[in-house]
């Protein structure tokens, strides 16, 4: 199969970590690097590289060789670049969060549709083999029905000046949470709570509930002020309980046989707090597989079947909208408020 | 110097910690052991002992011999049995909550002090050696400003019949939170997010936000129905942040250098995503106490000394003024109520 | 059924809880606490109790009703207060070691004979759900054949003043490979190698290596300087592996499928060491139960139903030669030296 | 500064991670890649690069630009492949083991000593921040004196064809306790117990114990067929004692005061083994540096410099000889043997 040609806007954070699993992938490319800083994208290039840098946007569009791009500038210039890939016919995966609004986000998925290309949003996590298999048990119903997902994610990271720590982090387990929900099943409702004890100018913190149109409850904590860094989700169900420990690498998902019961009386409660888990546990072996390799195989994929990807534009713009409802209900004092259909 | 004459009321799941902490007390004589199943008490007496068992609370009431009563019956009957014991002037030590309302702990509170006698309310936790050192870092300023409090609290319990999760599980972390908190820094309001995946008919799993005067935010996850145990307790400072985990007997009391700083490029970020902290940790050596010990010495110490005891009926009233404005929160769909001053 | 008239031995380290396993026992009725501090026995008896106490041991013997004691002296009076006891008629448990030699370990174990008694040795790990599920897999053939076993057992413990670390703590790890081991299969020789770094006069850490007569290796290491607390036994079998952590009280034990195959050539070595394990894990529900609590259980039964403890006097002599072989190979300088038959 | 020319041999297990590390430093060129296997080099090399690759080592050796050489070839290769390297004015750095005798090591370090260029061993544990900030704790003397190393290294790899589990995983500990040892400390001798419960024809778990000229003891476990990952150091002084878990990132090292005090009777005993450590524990921000980058800078500083690396040929050869004194135990049935001078 010939190679498809490729480029990387963006050689800040996350720029490398997708020119290193480009390059890794035999069925791509990679032609160009455009940062505006040039230097920046020179050292993500790295020495004797035959790809070409540049600062400017347009070099990299008019290269009638570059079919796919992946964006990963600033989030408030995902729609402008994004539009302008999409204009000059490429394939476009774009970072979370795939724009600044729902109403953007929407521009980038309909310009894609009308141009016939790829709109893929780069939710790293939902290829990671934990998610995937989490997703799995969860639509096969091998974990009963879904009763809640609680998920925490917090450690030592810079306050950003764009954005507050909702849209820095959530969008991980908001579309963790998007990528394994039953069919059928939506997030409906969203009550935020944030703070902002460094005088930051934006939530540094916070705490998300969603509500479910299952009935089911979702819970996501946020922190960029944590020392210590955690990374954990529960995934309840009504037959077993999931456990992924992003931080514990050779038990990353753990599944629990169903433990409470409601009958039983006092004598009962107090073997059941000595004896934390009735069930046994079942830890799977997962295979170790960097996600975002996975998530540009899925993007090429997607470009070479014609097909959309597994996080396509609807994905984030579905993510978007909890994200708008959260900054709605930050402003109500933490009222639940309802994300948009 | 004389011992002093004690009863435990309610021999079902914490009564035997009160008997055989209690019988570890040189200072303590354990005359009765008084329970409605008469059995039961003598379970929780134990062969050769000359302890008396009864299951009428006359009997102990009648005792003059009895100057201190620890109430283990269930919430529901903490009120009339506390009367009861203080009407006939013994000291008594309660446990949490300390009522089912904060209307019946005035009342409580109220008799205790017009009788002279002591009402403690046994929130343990307060008396553990980790939460005694947290409460001196805080309050001698070494955290700095107080900025977040986070607090987990999840495992398999069994589902109560009598009172929610917030209302069983939640006092623990409330009455830690009052116990640190720096003078002239109180709860102001509460939102309270709480979910019923079984159809158990109150809530068994949920989450509440405390909105505190100084400006800082707290924050405690309560659920039964979690199949791993997790007791961690972050505890933010603009100078130190403090992480206790409660599971980790070596390690309990974590203290972090400060590592957020507002300044920094974007360069600077991912030098901060990889080092996980900037500054030294500190573990204390902390020693090794039961907490329901502690507690019972100072209900001893606060009758000898007559002083109030560290947590009082007023502890016992602002932990459920808490619970009162996180259970009207849950009627409002999660909005903030303010706590009653 | 009648109760089993009790004494116990000893108020030092371990009687205590003795004394509060035989007080939850319904069948057992402890009589007498002798030891010659009188006041520690009596501290250890506890307030409002009608359990005697006493320092003469002859006072103990002579009372008919004692049918059962339990001997916690210091290990070098074993022999003489075993015989004592066994001479009067009462079954014996002894604390481990059984003695100091096996020539008086032989003495008890023949004069327990003799005398028609019961002579258990409380190898209390032996009586752990972990230890017992683990001897289960390794006899019905779960693991396949037993292939290593390795044992952890380190913490900060007081340097003691009669016997080195192999013989205050190796012990445990001696006794739980002798109970797991499959049948016809026994340990044939031993090296030890073990240092005194704190010129306490005898070794403070040390390293076993046990040869079994299936070709097997076992390993322990013991150290009374280690600041961490370790406590991991390993047990690798040709289909699975199981390991067991006494100090994860929610996944003590954790079995593997085996993982490691000879084929592969040098591509396969990466694509193993990047995934730890190939198989499922398995953590097994255990009940939490007192070990000691079922120990004394089976003390109580082998004497009621008139058969030999699980771990009997000839358990307490093969640990015991262990020990001696290690003793002797310390003295030429760690050589494999082998163990009495 | 110029750039140094290299060239790395061997794009199998290693190799890779050296290529990437060499590109990320500024003052190294690499011009060639060399591996008889020249589909697997081109792979190491990647897409759109300049570097050369061939299977001829003459092709490297002919090219003056190149200064420096990194070889990771099978250990088998090392002597020849390093004298051709030496022989033709190249600097090498040679992964470890250094050779697979200690004579074919000390011929490696005499023709670097008479071509006057670098040798270094790739001891690549020995330049993390974890070991550089122990070694100076112990060569500042801030643990008093070293009583005692006891390192633990399993886990799940691929049995060698070539080498057995000393040979493969040893030369790790080996080096990190040369390289940490007090000036004028070294290992007198070597006591080395082995099993191949697989039939795999070599040793596949062992254990080492190595004596060192204080008194002092060493201690290793190595073992290709652990389910479970462990690289846990312990390092105990008089004054501190220092726990190195590789597998903590955000707490790889940490420094307790020391405990164990000879004096304290019985009572002190229980005391000590409830509270498992007396003094504060430290865990010091370290950097997160790849340790085989500081490597590389520190094989380039050795040659701008014209002086031995930290880890040159004798450290090499110094590690070989314990691994020899280890295989001659292993022939006399575990004993003690010396290791050569």
């Amino acid at each position: 199969m010939d190679q498809i040609g490729m480029a990387v806007l963006g050689a800040g954070y996350w720029g490398p970590n997708l020119i290193r699993n480009i390059r890794a992938i035999g069925d791509a490319d990679l032609r160009w690097i455009c940062d505006l800083d040039v230097a920046r994208a020179e050292r993500a290039n790295g020495p004797r590289s035959t790809t070409r840098v540049t600062g400017v946007l347009d070099n990299v569009l008019e290269d009638p060789d570059v079919k796919a791009v992946c964006i990963a500038t600033p989030a408030a210039t995902h729609v402008e670049v994004g539009l302008a890939c999409i204009e000059s016919g490429k394939h476009v995966m774009i970072e979370k969060p795939l724009a600044l609004s729902s109403g953007d986000a929407s521009k980038l998925a309909a310009a894609a549709r009308d141009a016939g290309v790829v709109l893929m949003c780069d939710h790293t996590y939902c290829y990671t083999p934990a998610v995937r298999h989490i997703r799995s048990l969860v639509q096969e119903g091998s974990i009963g029905e879904l009763q809640y997902f609680d998920s925490v994610r917090i450690n030592l990271g810079l306050v950003q000046t764009d954005v507050d720590v909702f849209w820095d982090l959530a969008p991980h387990d908001l579309s963790i949470l998007d990528f394994i929900l039953p069919p059928g099943v939506h997030v409906e409702a969203v009550a935020a709570q944030g703070a902002d004890p460094i005088s930051a100018g934006r939530a540094c913190l916070g705490y998300l509930t969603l509500r479910l149109s299952s009935g089911a409850i979702a819970h996501a904590h946020v922190n960029w002020l944590s020392p210590t860094k955690i990374r954990t989700t529960i995934i309840g169900g009504s037959d077993r309980i999931v456990v992924w420990d992003d931080l514990h690498p050779t038990q990353r998902v753990s599944m629990f046989d169903r433990g409470v019961q409601l009958n039983g009386g006092l004598e009962a409660r107090r073997d059941k707090l000595v004896s934390y888990r009735l069930g046994n546990m079942v830890a799977p072996a997962l295979p170790e597989e960097e996600a975002l390799q996975v998530a540009l195989r899925e993007f090429l994929a997607s470009i070479t079947e014609g097909r959309a990807p597994a996080t396509d534009g609807n994905a984030g713009i579905r993510v978007i909208r909890m994200l708008e409802a959260a900054s709605r209900s930050m402003e109500l004092d933490g009222a639940t408020v309802p994300v948009e259909a």
